[in-house]
């Protein structure tokens, strides 16, 4: 079963959520599944290019009228919602990997425990008990392929 | 200057939430501010009561197509975007209350902040720092119209 | 039954259609009712300030994030959404009363018939057929009060 | 350059209309562009099963919250908007291309021409001036590339 899993983290990220973002996107990709971000920077730039390593697809669901995606998304969806579009990205995805902090992306976590969405953090914020927590991106892929599948599973 | 004035939190709240909400709303009103919350229960329910009690206006922004509004509702808009409707909510506020927590008011606070719009927590779950903390209704309150005020004039 | 009806027409509006859209605007807040329009100029300027003249409410629906409303709209909604802000009209109208013609109003009149949402048509394009057509002021207001009442009992 | 088209028409077309939209989707992909519609049958599945049948991408946007997208859909996006999808479908599209006519059409029709995304009417219901007619699938997907080229150019 292909999932569709979304990559949410901030656009101003730090070295190592990069590095991890760009590890999450490759081992989805590797592993046959759909990437979907936000189309911007920092995070949602860093896991589309792992996810293009791995000839895989990327969707990137943007704020504005304008396809300006990152150069690694393959599709690039305006959605002239501005920040309305991260519950967009929410919905359209079997689960959710979190990969650092910023209001935007708890606004997307938020959501997600909001709407029964999986939420797998890899790094982030400290966050309210409900997403499980994940200690590398081999794990964090892991969880979100077997927690995206049951909830594929029971649309 | 009358100011749009978001009332956010949850619909299964304490006692004392319910307290707060009701006293908020209740203020805002007194004081010529509209009320604007997701129109159903809870601590919703108890901010449209407050302001409903000092002859105010009150905005419901419904999740469904229906017009289920609480009883306090003076106009009940419904969206059919489900908890998208959350976004709306913030946009159309000058700024947000928050009296209690869960991952739906999260939501709301996450995008009021990304969004630029101030956000007054007066009880609630422990948030990354940003909003301003209130104590009591009556200082909540006081923040919120002074803060929203300012935003309201830079639109 | 205080019903919430939509009035839709162009910013860019004859003579003529300015003077029926401020008649109905007139004749529904007359009745008790809320009016409910894109919050712009044009046919919507006109019937707010028809109802305005009545002493009835207005809502706005506006497209962008600022407050820039017509000076007879009593409750503004910025929303963000462009001209996906036409679905919300609809969706929170109990029936739209159509004055005029742009390609903005045919898409709201549209919306309007695919959900179930009664139309009554004053002046405009030539329609398939479907929504109820109305001679005059009185005669559209009335047809969209009774085809409203019913659609808000089954809501 | 590689566009995204949309396609849409009715759930309940004619023969013609289906014959025509699968060959519409066919040669947008065998010219390499992607196909978007809005996921469900008639047209939409006749559009993604010309576009599959040439090895092309097809995107989905749903109108609930389930992947329930007509077989040919590569990539299924439920937004759980409902007919407000169709606003998203305009909105990611370089031009439409419209087959058959029904009140959701003519909704997306109407949004497009509102807000400049090229429209290419082949069959359908009697519009006002303004979008190109074509009275083939070969011309209207020639016109709908030429104009969405133009289009997409500009953004």
């Amino acid at each position: 079963m292909s999932l569709t899993i979304a990559v949410v983290g901030p656009a101003l990220a730090k070295p190592e959520e990069l590095t991890a973002a760009e590890e999450v996107g490759r081992l989805l990709a590797a592993a046959g599944h759909t990437v979907i971000t936000g189309g911007h920077g920092g995070v949602m730039e860093a896991a589309s290019r792992g996810a293009a390593i791995a000839d895989g697809t990327v969707i990137g669901i943007l704020p504005g009228t304008q396809r300006d995606a990152n150069p690694f998304v393959s599709i690039a969806l305006p959605t002239g919602l501005g920040e309305m579009r991260n519950a967009l990205i929410v919905r359209a995805a079997d689960a959710v990997i979190c990969v650092g902090g910023s209001w935007g992306t708890l606004s997307e976590v938020a959501l997600a425990m909001r709407t029964g969405v999986p939420v797998v953090v890899l790094r982030g914020w400290e966050l309210p008990e409900g997403p499980v927590l994940a200690d590398s991106p081999q794990e964090a892929v892991m969880a979100a392929i077997r927690l995206g599948s049951q909830a594929h599973g029971q649309r």
